[in-house]
Order: C-alpha cells, then structure tokens, then sequence
C-alpha cells in the first residue's frame, strides 16, 4: 500500500492549515461538514493519528473514529430531523476513496431521498455555517 | 423508532434457528458471508446484543462491531486479494436498512469493479463456502 501522504487535505485541516466546519473534537479524532455534502448534515470524522485508512489504522484508533462516529449520528438524527442514518468508511480508490486520511462518512437520511453522487455539488457556505450550529447545539 | 423484533431473520442465525457461512465469533459479534454479494467476500459483522441499528446500540458493542469489522477486512484483503475495501451501516429504511437487527457490511473491493447494486443476486452456495473457507484460513 502507498505509504500516508501529510499534505493530504485533511492533514492540513487537522494542522490547522485549511478551514472546516468543525462540530466535535476530542483527543482522538476531529469531526467536521463534508463540504459537498451527500445529504444535509453529512458529517466527516478522521483520526487525528496519520492513517491512510482501514488497512493502517490501529484498532484503538478505529473504534475511536466509531464511537465519535455514533454519538455524531445521534446529534444528527436531532439536528436535522432524520429518519434513518448511513455510516461508510472507503478504502482505496478500489474502495471509494478519495481523501487519502481515513475518514467516516455520517450521512442523515429521510424517507425516499436518495444520496447524492459523491462530490457532485459544493455546499452553500452559508448552509453549511447553519448546519453546523445545528449540529454542535445537538451535541 | 420502531422496536427490536427478536423475529429477524439475524436474530434467528444468532439463535442458530437459521443457518449462515460464520467466518468469525467472539463474545460480542458474530460475522458470516451475505448469502447476496455486492462483492465476493462481502461480509457482515452483527453484535450479539439485540441492537435494531445506530440508533439504539451501546456506544461499547458498536466499538465490538467495528473492531471485528477491521479484522476481517484485513483477512478480506489477504483473502481475495482485495485492492480496497468498503465498510458501510445502513440505518433504519430510509438509511438503507433492510434487516433490523444492526449489521456492519464488509465488502472488498478490486479496481474499477463497481459493487452490485443490494440484494440483487443470490450467490451459489459452493462459492459461498470456498470464499468462507478462504476468509477463515486469513483470519
């Protein structure tokens, strides 16, 4: 496997060289809005250790991602009134992925919308400011 | 939401009322081959305890789930020579979620082969114990 490249983008946002929409931290990962978001409220949690993704994280590492991973879908069924949530975690290009940090998608659903195509359309910042109140006040 | 049904079909695999290609156990999770591929080796991780989805799991078994998810994608990898590798949890209908008993979907991947659409071809059951023998032998 390619070896973690540090200027990815989500290193420089955990470097603090690029903006986010940050909704929660702690010691172990960072969370913040995908800026070309799936559906409203699609949230990005990462390590804050350097891996690539699923295939040279720590286990430890992992389980910290998910268990930020679930209490950010709790907030985010709230927040935005979801009917159902989608977790994804992509590996690879093979895999799906595109930021080479490992990262968890948390995507709010509701009843009969669909996802949008990965990538496919960059957020109002605007939207993406009142998303992110949103959600941090229901964490 | 809706409550746990202990009638779900997981519910009567983990009950051995219903039989599963069980590539993996431990005191919290139980993981055998989806009987519908999206992917060869696609696999799913389920906790013991009787968590619908998301929604009402244990931040613990939720970890327990994740951690197992993680071993065995890295067995998938060996084991079906995997270029990438793509973890998904659907929750409730809207997220995804088609059996109500939470399930974390392990699916291995090969560069520029698509993953079949859910539950759209049942596998033939020899290539479902060759690809459970293969997993095993890499766990």
């Amino acid at each position: 496997m390619t070896a973690y490249d540090p200027n990815n983008i989500f290193a420089k946002i955990l470097r603090g060289e690029f903006p986010c929409y940050k909704v929660y931290e702690n010691d172990h990962v960072l969370a913040f809005l995908d800026i070309m978001p799936r559906s409203p409220g699609h949230t990005l949690v990462i390590p804050k250790a350097p891996a690539r993704n699923i295939f040279d994280i720590t286990p430890d590492d992992y389980a910290h991602v998910i268990r930020a991973a679930h209490k950010i879908a709790a907030a985010c069924k709230q927040a935005f009134k979801a009917d159902g949530m989608t977790v994804a975690q992509y590996s690879e290009a093979a895999g799906g992925q595109v930021v080479f940090h490992l990262h968890m998608h948390v995507m709010p659903r509701h009843d009969n919308v669909g996802l949008l195509p990965p990538a496919s359309r960059k957020e109002d910042p605007k939207v993406l400011e009142d998303n992110a109140t949103k959600l941090i006040a229901a964490l």
